[in-house]
């Protein structure tokens, strides 16, 4: 839901989106207390209030501990992070006025902070949940290592990473072989590499199109839902965001639990991100 | 065995080196299926029939995982990997047939496959050894990580890896640390950085060859021998293989475990390889 | 103290440099076999001898396992490393001579070494415990996973590390992440960039510089003290060493211990230091 305060629209047409949204089958939403300069959950919070039935029939994921420079927080002078327990819990709390609801089902710690006390972190945690204001737990952009030693003191359910045929990192960095290891799905953000996939880029990211689009016409699908379907079929079975508020967007991502790629397109796919054959 | 294709030996020929090298005490016989073009496994296994009470005197390693582009092979359209349990089955029932026997010793992944499921290939394993078709399962190339994760699902002899002094990045990336610390031998490819420490090369390999020479001088050994010597001396204990079709280069190998070098001498080498000296 | 042999001092010089640290509370003394050309030990040693009654108020700390190419020992013909159990235990004997003392309380294997056997490591250890004369081990400039198979067979109390705004290794590699992960100090060598923070270096040093600076002001506090503290806040509580004979600096390292800097301040640090925002 990061951009939707790009979308521009009225909280009817919001909550129209949102009830979309869970007639595909697509009942998780992905916040954080940064998006649209601090804006998104309020948003989404305004659509929820004139359904408030909905709430029970979807997930509402949040994140903290990032503190961005903003008209809104004048107190921050560069940005920073701030992953102390105080922190956690009082940025908890100003989600949930602005969400208009009285718990999250995961929360995210967004970024590894330099500072971050791994007993403190699990401590807020163990409280906030004790408190019912939220269920589970889980980090973004942590390394494996990052994770492994925070979930050895409270249980998470995720690791929210970035990846796509444009930036392919976790596949090799051990984050998806450690979350593999430990039965943990990752969250994908920019499954589609901002929309880079889909226009622009040089020489090679043209190339990468035209692949993505030939096992495309192969099988039949849109281009977008082969994109997700070549991400879900790794074997941490990754759960891809959309950032899209157009709701056949939305469709084509559910559209790719529908097929699975041939090892052969799959390998096709990850050559031309590589620009080389595997060894 | 990889090159055995390249060395043109009548099955016969083929059978009097296997010979030769179980009476130097080289017991263990290196194959994948895709070596010599998917050829290597058939032309041992011919030669192995010719006496076939030789198979209890050896062990016979194999690989799988890969798919080559290959005349045999027309359904693989691009060079890719396919590690699941139906292909490892199919893979070793191949190799068995082309070996002339009934049993692996040792059956490797031949490289970490991004869509490896660690649970899949313990799960194939486990059954090729409840058959009595494998004894005991390994890998290669893969990182730390990528061989304990697998290692906690069933227990792995070995991760087979390149290294020589001009390829050290396992004495530098965990890979050496992680199998001394699990008690685990590592096999080496290309231990004699497949002939290039003999011969061209730029000025630092000229001036590494020249410092292996002068120990192999000092110690009255053959260069071979000072190679392998240094390799073994490494605390994880390495195995390195052979990939020389002549018993005189073999036995310049077995030579190896007759002597070892000073600590002076391994660092020596160590500082030609690097072209620096240790911090 | 690995610089003592640079400042020139009478012995009883040297044991009121020792005396004032101690009225200081700084009671631990960072020594290796090696520092000055492996002076260093002698030097403290006879400052101590002068009054032994100080040795219960202190902990001495050394370090063996580099053989350096000295005119003391002509038989080191390559710089090099030796972690062998015999090595070990003559470096201590050495060393306990030097230093006239009967114990070492923390004993560091100064640097990974290739070659090094962590069974045999530990054993040295052990034996060395047993027979009194070495209360505590750790290591120096290990990686995160050689601390880790090492302290899997004998508890380590610290890794010695260079951290400083100058060099961050350290807290983006796993290195501070794997010691808060075991709740293990790690001490720190050159917190002060070995003096380059105060002057000289190109652009981005004297941005650093001036930030630092700036923050120093802000607080009312020197400018070595700011640094300092800027590293104690880490949460695996890192302990910085400073190598300085002059007891001013060294007071304005323990003036570190009266304050911290906000999140802020200590953003600000790290993005003069890096050079960039945090993302």
């Amino acid at each position: 839901m990061w951009r939707m305060t790009e979308w521009d629209m009225a909280p009817a047409q919001r909550l129209e989106l949102i009830e979309q949204c869970l007639a595909l089958g697509v009942t998780s939403f992905d916040h954080a207390d940064i998006y649209g300069d601090y804006g998104v959950e309020t948003l989404f919070g305004e659509a929820l209030a004139l359904k408030p039935s909905l709430r029970d029939s979807m997930q509402i994921v949040s994140k903290c501990g990032i503190k961005l420079l903003s008209a809104k927080h004048p107190s921050h002078t560069i940005q920073h992070y701030d992953t102390s327990a105080a922190h956690i819990a009082a940025s908890v709390e100003t989600s949930l006025r602005a969400l208009r609801t009285d718990y999250l089902d995961l929360l995210l710690i967004h970024r590894p902070d330099p500072l971050m006390d791994f007993d403190d972190i699990a401590g807020a945690f163990t409280r906030l949940r004790e408190q019912g204001k939220v269920k589970h737990f889980g980090v973004s952009n942590f390394s494996r290592h990052q994770f492994e030693a925070l979930n050895r003191r409270i249980a998470l359910a995720t690791n929210q990473v970035e990846f796509s045929p444009l930036h392919l990192a976790p596949m090799f960095d051990e984050t998806f072989d450690g979350l593999q290891d430990l039965g943990v799905a990752p969250m994908i953000w920019s499954p589609l590499g901002g929309g880079r996939l889909f226009s622009g880029g040089d020489a090679a990211g043209e190339r990468l199109r035209a692949v993505i689009q030939r096992v495309a016409d192969d099988v039949q699908r849109p281009f977008a839902s082969v994109v997700f379907a070549w991400i879900m079929q790794l074997p941490c079975r990754p759960v891809p965001l959309t950032g899209s508020g157009r709701i056949a967007a939305i469709a084509e991502a559910v559209e790719a639990t529908e097929f699975t790629l041939s090892r052969t397109q799959w390998f096709e796919i990850l050559r031309a991100a590589r620009g080389h054959e595997v060894a």
